[in-house]
């Protein structure tokens, strides 16, 4: 393992690796669907308002497995280092970074906040200008460079969704990189880095779910299930899961959910099921699957008049939204959420003392737990749809 | 004319018609695109619940060209009376009206609101749940039958959007009739019926437009200057007007519209073009062309991460919104508005007293007036684009 650090009495610290290069261990993908190749790498220093840290455990999400298909070939960059859920130590950090220091416990973000833009600055949106989430992107945004690099060659390897989990120390921007309180336990602290935040903040603050609001969550996985935990937090009356897959129940009815809908169960479509369970449909419905056919059930299970369309899926293009215009007019409603609409930098060390005082229970979502070494079978796991999330360890 | 009434010296009354089968003259509609026929008609009485008004004046809407043509199959029905922006006096009322009587100063409304089902009962939606409008209802809701037959023969003919505003004498629900001051100006209370409502309504209802706002409007026609006068209303600080013909930005300066774009002088997509006008695009854009692609160009208008597009153009079938679900995730929303989202009944008179204390403007709106005998005239205006609203006086 690559640590150079060694541990104080009093926590992480006696750093000598400051300003200098780290070789340590990372999952490298060299191109779409290969095997992870797990090799020595040269991590940079941080530069200008960048940090470095070590990573102590990271899970794998469904974004990580789409960019491993590389199914959206203007978004291929390889070699590269996936990963986006983690938790981690800061190791050092780069001139101008003044709110993180060596030994602070982090969760990265890909959703950026830098906390002084027009967008960060507004109520309404949690799309950092400058570090907002974009898949095109595969080098650091200063300077447009790598900071790992292959330690036999020197070629560069590109960086994802601006964190690179899928390695013993990476480099991110501090507009990426979340303080938490060191109590909080790493393992559980790497669920906030994606799906969870993202399903717990679409219930909060995309849809608003009120005390006995009706919610239908289509797809079963862990945001999914996070959605379904985030409503039931809220009070809603019934939380319906929708899956084909009926192992997937035995979860969700852990998490919050109240029915089950197995679409294979049913010769009329489910959005008619649905509306007659409810009496006209739901309040709101959550697209958890990137599939479009999902998605327009989804939409028109919801009530007319006022029922609102969360979309969290990945969907690949080419394809528009399967909605007739005049379908608007009937007063549903469908809008898009990034990262559970949470400014990560604000707002995640509130959410990860949420969890602390168990008053989210994380329990349940991490079904896996694997040696790094193993990240191929649990790339597997996760495609087979056998897990919710695996943990790796590093 | 038809009037079987006297005015008495207090205003309107003395009616002998009531509980009788009148005989007037309407604008029949026998086949798609054919010329109307001005023909004598029976109108029978009104049942429970309904109301028989006499029509005093009606403009001209999209929707009644739309209808006209017929271009949707299923929402044919033929013969028909279409019209569905008026004003009037309520000649009597059928058994269980309460809030109506004789000579009552109305305007009906295609979208009615009974005021007692969840929907009414609902601040979310102004779509009741039984006389909501609906373009394939061509009958009465309570019987299904017609309250219009022809003179010689007995012929149904068939209402069109609750209402049937093109002959003397009209019969709808109760819920569809809003009972406005009498001393309001009749002429210009028709343009409240639709319309104006609908451009007003969608700037400060559905859109909650602010002041300092920055508004775009696809489409200059009498709803999108209406969305621009009601968005001046409320202080928006920049109001741009799109549309192909130079001649409509001649009104456009007098209801508000700040900034004019025609995308003929462009080379560069209006959204591009919009975007670079205002630093990232407007915060609120309304789609009031009907069409697709100026669709796609007003959501692409609107600022990352809070723009709002509302959609009030009557698109066909069959299409998709043209956006990628992806798009989504960038935080521009689109919601469609009926009727402004205003509650007709509950509503309505309010912004009839508005526009009668001067708040609100309807100078302009009306730019042609003709007998009722020249509505085919009339019908070539607005299909040409040559008026805003031409004014039918009965």
């Amino acid at each position: 393992m690559g640590s150079l650090h060694e541990e104080s009495s009093n926590g992480y610290h006696a750093n000598n690796t400051n300003g200098k290069i780290i070789t340590c261990k990372a999952a490298v993908l060299w191109g779409p669907k290969e095997a992870f190749k797990i090799e020595e790498v040269e991590v940079h220093p941080p530069q200008k308002t960048e940090v470095r840290i070590k990573i102590v455990c990271t899970t794998i999400c469904h974004s990580d497995l789409g960019a491993w298909i590389a199914m959206n070939k203007e978004h291929r960059a390889f070699p590269r280092i996936l990963g986006h859920e983690a938790a981690g130590i800061v190791e050092s950090v780069g001139e101008g970074v003044l709110d993180l220091s060596e030994g602070d416990h982090v969760v990265p973000i890909f959703n950026g906040e830098c906390g002084d833009c027009v967008y960060c600055k507004s109520s309404k949106t949690n799309l950092c200008e400058r570090y907002r989430a974009d898949p095109l992107r595969s080098v650091m945004i200063g300077d447009g460079k790598t900071r790992f690099f292959t330690k036999n060659g020197g070629q560069p390897i590109h960086h994802f969704l601006n964190i690179s989990s899928f390695t013993e120390y990476t480099v991110l921007e501090s507009a990426c990189v979340v303080k938490i309180n060191p109590k909080a336990p790493l393992e559980k602290m790497s669920l906030l880095g994606c799906g969870i935040s993202t399903g717990l903040g679409a219930a909060w603050n995309t849809a608003d779910v009120k005390k006995g609001s009706s919610v239908a969550v289509f797809g079963l996985g862990s945001v999914g299930l996070a959605v379904a935990k985030g409503a039931r937090v809220r009070g809603a009356s019934r939380i319906i899961g929708v899956d084909v897959n009926p192992e997937k129940f035995v979860n969700g009815r852990a998490m919050g959910v109240t029915e089950f809908v197995n679409p294979k169960n049913y010769e009329t479509p489910v959005h008619e099921v649905i509306r007659k369970m409810t009496k006209g449909g739901v309040d709101f419905s959550f697209e958890c699957a990137g599939n479009v056919d999902v998605l327009r059930e989804a939409f028109l299970s919801t009530h007319d008049g006022w029922g609102l369309t969360v979309v969290l899926g990945i969907h690949v293009t080419p394809t528009t939204l399967p909605i007739h215009p005049m379908e608007l007019l009937e007063g549903r409603r469908i809008v898009g959420s990034v990262f559970g609409d949470f400014k990560g930098k604000s707002q995640l060390p509130i959410l990860a003392d949420r969890c602390m005082d168990g008053e989210i229970n994380l329990e349940g979502f991490i079904t896996h737990q694997l040696p790094f070494a193993e990240i191929n079978e649990a790339f597997k796991l996760l495609a087979e749809g056998k897990c919710l999330r695996c943990l790796l360890v590093l």
